[in-house]
């Protein structure tokens, strides 16, 4: 499982409805709206490296009135959860 | 429940065991280290509010090795999994 | 009670008014027009933390001329006086 | 009355104490530890404008385990509450 | 008497008289075009600390041609001129 | 007359004697603390430029506890003061 | 044989097809859509040092939807490969 | 074939030896020092994604004399060469 | 002889020709297109220092095209040639 | 002739010789201090692209008392003056 994390700045306009949208995006687990410099941050979980290039640049920076992304691929990931066990049911 | 994610810039010898040594702390759920200006991601699941201040300030931010954290608290989750349930199994 | 502070960038434009405006926000218990970067920091107030989101993403984010905000939410609160009964007075 | 938001920068080593250190000095109403860039913000509130240099130069900048600080002061204050007033109870 | 130094970063086709108009505020003691990220710097001489509200958000920051300011409040002045005097010659 | 002014930032431990060392410097005519990114800001005022050089790298840049300093030439200076008359009485 | 580094800031708009259009522009050997605060990096591999500027200037700045680049040329290169050989098959 | 850069500041003291440092590790095809912010840009092409954070966080950032690290990930790569095959020859 | 740096970024549509443009301007003795965050470096060498505002605030940044600038100028000019001599040569 | 212009930060106890050891170095055809962020900006000339790294990485560099350095190198120069000819008078 490939995990990243993609911060978001937003259009003003956009910040109603722009969580849930991101949270539709197969392949985002999550989506908060956050304090501090970015608006959102997303939570992507992936079975394959190769969808991160499709999820990223394809649909999440295409939804309209984002102005800014910044992806942070992980490149190892600690936890006490078996994550994979965890967000694998129904997927 | 309050989720939030700490950013975090570490030492260079601090490299190989802050990883581990965040996913220890109550509350911390998964930590990966991460491409980017930041060397560390942290995301935190926790059942009370009040038990932010105690996590980032009094445990997390103590860690030998961390230069500078950043955090972001959510304002709103938005998730088809119902991360409550997913993260209080065996909490 | 929930405090937060929201440092605000406006347009040219919304400097005459966005003060009042500001503190006119169920939640925002002051206001000010300040030196340096930002241009307002409004200090927030607030029973419940889902407040907030509300607060800050719904009303005050949404106030038109408003170029950039960023949110600081306390952790934790240090002071001699009784804010919860100075601030709930007339609430 | 003049209002005034000092955004602090901390040695880590230093979290613990400051919150509690800044919030005893004559003229800061408030100190929160908060998320994002800064590690506290502290609100004063003084009686008479030439106290800020005291306040800030003297006393504030130079509690140890302070990296650095950036002071915004009110222009203009706006509040549905009689902050004089409430402040000035018990002052 | 209240001192502080504004920063200014105008449109291009504002350089060739926004100097002239900063200067022309009561309050505004000299304006400069200067080198470095800022356009303009003017310095500010306001018998009443009140004043200084209303001469940069209401005069200053609303002439033509201003893409942001920054005001830095002067806490102490330390001359060997004795600056009162100086300036309140013909004010 | 060259008019220039320097932005200072300082070490915590240089905050309380450096506004009055900066102004004894033959040629700067005034020093503030300030709010803000920088500690001080000093207003040069000189009779020939090429005293420029000498008063910033060779006497101001060197004073004890100066982290960073940051030097704005005043390419054209407005005012409705006689700056030279003014700053040469007492010269 | 001169190599650089070209990064890329790209309108939102611009995402799917600037790849493959810095692909075919004579002397860029490679380029990525990349995480991070760019959006894609071009390796460029040019016989000689003057078809640099032509590359950056003349085509790479102009193709639409750049926002800004930043190029970082190579001084010295190191590797265990023969990069003029491997480069040279089928130029 | 995953393929990154990794953006890398130095100490001054270790800018002679580090370029080649960097081109005797594994996974890193080349090694440039550059133009611009940064000290030096490696070129990793890796067989396994997994392989990345081996080489970039117990590898690479640990190389004596580095100072901070920067890593930018491939989504997608987009070139005229055979990549794979030219990088694999006497692999 | 006055020398200064004025650090050019320009819009993409004005690459093409403003470092001509630049280099035509009396007092700019040589303008280069340069790698990193500035598009264009143009050095000015200037007989009477009052010509310097002129030549930055009334010619050079109002070419269009021209989106910031920023001037550098020189305190100390250390040199093995006798560069007035060279640079007044057919002046 | 390959044309450079390199900005340099020093630590302040290098202020005063900095200047002309820069303009020592081979290559290295003028030195500035200058006002702005930078302490120091070197111009530099050379006949070969190749003496390009050996000027800046292995002399400039490493003089002691330098902090940062950010090499500028011109893709394309423009100019009224033979560079070539003034410039190679006496080398």
């Amino acid at each position: 499982m490939t995990h990243a994390i993609v911060l978001v700045q937003a259009e003003r306009t956009a910040l109603a409805d722009l969580g849930g949208q991101l949270a539709e995006i197969p392949g985002v687990a999550e989506a908060y709206s956050v304090t501090g410099e970015w608006d959102f941050a997303a939570i992507l979980r992936l079975r394959e490296q190769d969808d991160l290039a499709h999820v990223v640049t394809e649909r999440l920076s295409r939804l309209p009135g984002i102005v800014k992304t910044q992806t942070m691929v992980a490149f190892e990931v600690y936890s006490r959860h078996d994550l994979e066990a965890l967000f694998s049911v129904g997927e």
